[in-house]
């Protein structure tokens, strides 16, 4: 279980690392939307590896399909099936892992769960079953686009200690980059996916030493979300911010989420921490966003701003320590190819899991119709 | 919507802060669990507000009631309805926000979904919803409890700046208070729920000043679970640590959920973050737990620990700059009960949705029937 | 669990025939719809035991109380509690089935799946858990009424062998009652709710006949509902007609459900049976309705009608033959009250059902919004 | 949406009939399990067309892959993708309907809901969609009769007004077949697939008799279910009749279903109809079934027995009136392959449909672990 996410917009994944694709079923999406390959495939080149020499080296041009749900071009209502092969499996490189637990990796605790498991590579707990989430997520995003005008922009923040100077207007940094002005194509300047170019540089080192050593690290996405429709969010357990976290914390290697202030906004008091209300372009709006666009769980129009915290990545050339399945202690060299650094990579995961929550949301505000007269309108 | 949570242990919470009363229905508790309200009344008790001088002075006893789905002091298996009458309700004391958006409230944005708001207090949004999942999640730790050993403990581990000197083993700090032996009769030696009683002292003294300005702080709290067995959480979207962060991002007033080494961890390298795998008293487990008991979204059966961010409290009672529901300035002066800090209350909450997340897992992997002999069994 | 029901328009009841009460939570109820509890009493009292000498003579008055949800005679768009008091309960008169299995009751298989049940009465599986679905019902009748004008007529077609007169013009019996011109007021001339007043003197005759027999009989149930928009139903599982059948199907004593031409439909050859489309009124429609207003299980704009049978009640007071818990032989004689048929009863409850889920499919077309202008329109 | 089944053991369809293929995606399968295509081949070949002269002729070997969720040759617990690809699809068959409504077909509806059609064949109301049904419930029969040796026989009880001789001892029929001795291999004796073989040759004739007139007819499929263990089913509303008549009615052309004694039953008093319990071979069990199996919502370990309804198909190939999109008049003359009588090809749809929903209360009843058990177990 547990394969399934969303309520109106419901997508359900499949596929392991090395079997025979990965891919997504997707039902709810409102019908006569223009949909073909094209839509998807720029957010799956995104995340494919190989894309730089920051990524693994593993070559998977990720071309992905679409099976059923669309006819002459626009969707038909019905379940969307997108599916990508799996091409670059090399199950041997994972031979000597077979009865191995790899430390901080899903083995033990698959076989704990299941008896059994795919030990060719990381089977359902590798990152290649967020494929189907991009894909997903590509189609969602599109749907918000068209009907509300949201865009969503992901970037790393921060590599290991070093961190970008990007800073929203209440947190009073002067000279940094305002976060409420960058684009995807900024971000894509670089390879790292951070759109503070000297930060970028440093954090290309950074991990580029870490490689060299055999060694990786992690760090932290920020994601800022714009033109947010107010009232979306369920109380009391559906709560956006809720669903946000539920969704990012089910990304692979996530430790953390916050929202707005986040923990650092518990050092302040309510005085400086509350964001009053003020008119603007003739709508109530805040005057700051501590509150990260979500209050009582539901959306008041001010950009949504999160942040997610990646550990570094669990596969390492380094030789570590373990036991087998029998408990016998082993030494572990791993030899498969990984990336020392998943933030690049997971930058596209962010802005799908942000997109699949918000589209899902919105969808129970509005009608099938209107979704539809929404989309089309927009496009006419 | 979005009042109902879980899949197979599943609770709808009703009730405003000013109405008939707030509860909850829990639907999938297994049968013949011996249960009345001194079961509930406990962690209710810990809630309520008024129980020290650093809580809202509202004075409210919280006695539950059991109205359905118990027979001779046992469950049956179906629906149990517990429902906590509203006492102290002063509505007049709201007279005055009728129509006035109170900032990092809720108030705007329920009304910007639903076009109607109960303006008599904080209506769903209201802390006192809460109320409903304690009283579920006493039940779930009764069953985590005698099923398995499984022990909850949560505490107040900074206040603002004020920060308990609580670590585990891995974060290297001597003299620290060890989170694993930690309990609740030590939690609760001080009002504020802070077992580290020189640090305690000095965030009574924290909030006390807070109170006296007409302000409000915030912290975190953390949590150690112990005696999770291991299997819990389903991949790839029900992970456990994906749950949990659900669970706690719908809590009123938090920020931010980390678990294990959380967003401080992104700043280490792979080699040191990887938890060695070793052979310990007869089972597999890990020598560091950064993972924090959770790896792949499954547990591993070791404590699983995690922290949650609470902003400071919205209510204040220093003046503060807003808007009217027709976008006209206004200036806010609260006069309505209310705490300036939440988080010692927040203590209970914390835990039940712990429970919560765990026992819905925990009932996924283990048959009704199984259950009820482990319940039993362990009480013969 | 399974005690819940529904998507967006989501109920949960609660309680046992002998416990502190039953009641329902509503969950998705849109906001601003005028409700108090004279909107609900009419059809509880259409429900309750005692209304007639063809009931129960159990008293109760069953009045309902709203705990939660609305505020100064409006929904809030949050939980609506509605909660009804046991209170002619009589455990004792039930003291003698304590062990004993009664024949074609649940009895049995609650111990077999739970290993406890609740002897006084039916416990959950007792017809007066129904008073949540009825209450939860009427707020479904009252938000299909002002949207779209649906109306829902059930009433009583057969008792045992005797049928009443009303036909649909397909069906081409001369003289007959025109299900589509029926009404409640012309359903409740006469206890048994057969609105052909020549059959339903004969019903009552069975009836009495079989109570002075201390025997029971059945029947079944017809509904027409009319004024339903197109479009209302999910392809491929959740088909409008596979929504209802689940919905019948789970009321007490239900053995059946057919829709449309059902199953003396399966007679007729395709050219017989197919509807074809005409032009009426300015929209599409069907000449015919062997169909029974659902195709590929979406609302096509027809009358929707089916038939729900029901068996004879299985409380009756001549002897039966049975076992006890332990498997041992015993005679049986019931002295419970009881009703010797349940179909006038039960005609409230098909339609509370019906409306269940036609409004939870209704509202998967219609946003939120778009639903409470058309319910305030209305009322403009 | 409404692709999704299931609860625990939990799949969604996808694929229209024209497009790039058809299949299912299964979520929650136990761990282990033994399984490959030949698991499932064997009731698709039952399904798919052009088996017999009574069956369209279109030619479809419908070969099923399975693409993730096992490994070497076993169950991973996690989401099986099973796919089989459209091969004989005609589109150009479908160009004259393209903007007509055919009579008892979905094309009207569909349009209603989405406003947009696959034209090209019935798209996702189209009978095709049922090949992931019934590879589904192939999987959810293999796991059912390792773990209870649960058997499930389904057979045409009935076309147009031809209807076998088989009944159930409490209907006391001399000389009638015993339905709880038959077998598929019995069932597929003959093309029609009723193993009354005097009754089933007369089917014969009146399927070619509609064939050579272009016309088509309904019928009545039966079904028997063996060694299903007391205590599945879940109250209130997610009873076993109830699922199961939802399951039978989300099937196309399903018109009706009835459970035990069904609408035949209704004419009985309780003194006939309830079935007296009585101890035998060391269990409790009853002596008449007219409960078909299921009390209270429960099974009681009875077999299970059930009919459902088959409307005659609605593609004949006589002329019919009808309208096109703009309301117009149109005579409308068939070409497209159809079958006369669904009825035979429809055996393994309720077969699929009943596996499915057994296997998802066995597993509210049964946890992950027992279930591995029980499975591995009986292989041993």
């Amino acid at each position: 279980m547990g394969s399934t996410f969303g309520t109106l917009f419901r997508l359900s994944t499949w596929g392991e690392s090395h079997g025979g694709g990965v891919g997504v079923v997707v039902d709810g999406c409102p019908p006569r939307l223009e949909l073909d390959e094209s839509d998807v495939q720029p957010q799956l080149d995104r995340r494919r590896p190989g894309q730089s020499v920051l990524t693994t080296p593993r070559q998977e041009t990720d071309t992905v399909r679409i099976l059923s749900g669309t006819f002459e071009g626009r969707t038909l209502g019905t379940p969307i099936l997108l599916a990508v092969d799996n091409k670059d499996a090399r199950p041997s490189a994972y031979e000597s892992f077979k009865d191995v637990y790899r430390p901080s990796h899903a083995d033990f605790t698959y076989d704990a769960k299941y008896g059994i498991r795919n030990w060719q590579g990381g089977g359902r707990a590798s990152a290649r079953e967020t494929v189907g989430r991009v894909a997903a997520g590509a189609i969602a995003e599109k749907i918000l686009a068209l009907a509300s005008g949201v865009s969503i922009v992901s970037y790393v923040k921060r590599v290991a200690d070093t961190e970008a100077c990007i800073h929203f207007k209440e947190e009073g940094v002067d000279g940094a980059l305002d976060p409420l002005k960058l684009t995807r194509r900024k971000v894509d300047q670089t390879p790292v996916r951070c759109p503070d170019l000297k930060a970028a540089e440093e954090m290309i080192q950074v991990i580029d030493e870490a490689r060299r050593d055999g060694d990786s690290v992690g760090g932290i996405i920020e994601t800022v979300v714009r033109n947010v429709p107010p009232g979306l969010g369920e109380p009391v357990f559906d709560r956006l911010e809720a669903d946000l976290a539920k969704a990012m914390l089910s990304l692979p290697a996530t430790k953390g989420f916050e929202i707005g202030s986040g923990f650092e906004g518990t050092r302040l008091r309510g005085s400086e921490h509350n964001d009053p209300y003020i008119r603007r372009r003739g709508r109530i709006g805040t005057k700051t966003n501590f509150s990260g666009g979500v209050q009582g769980g539901i959306s008041n129009g001010e950009p949504i701003h999160f942040r997610v915290a990646f550990k570094p990545t669990a596969t390492i050339r380094k030789p570590q320590q373990t036991v087998d399945d029998t408990g016998k202690r082993r030494t572990l060299e791993a030899r498969g190819r990984h990336d020392p650094c998943v933030l690049p990579r997971a930058v596209p995961l962010v802005e799908a899991m942000t997109a699949l929550v918000l589209v899902d949301h919105w969808l129970r505000q509005t009608s099938r119709e209107e979704a539809v007269r929404r989309i089309e309108g927009d496009r006419a």
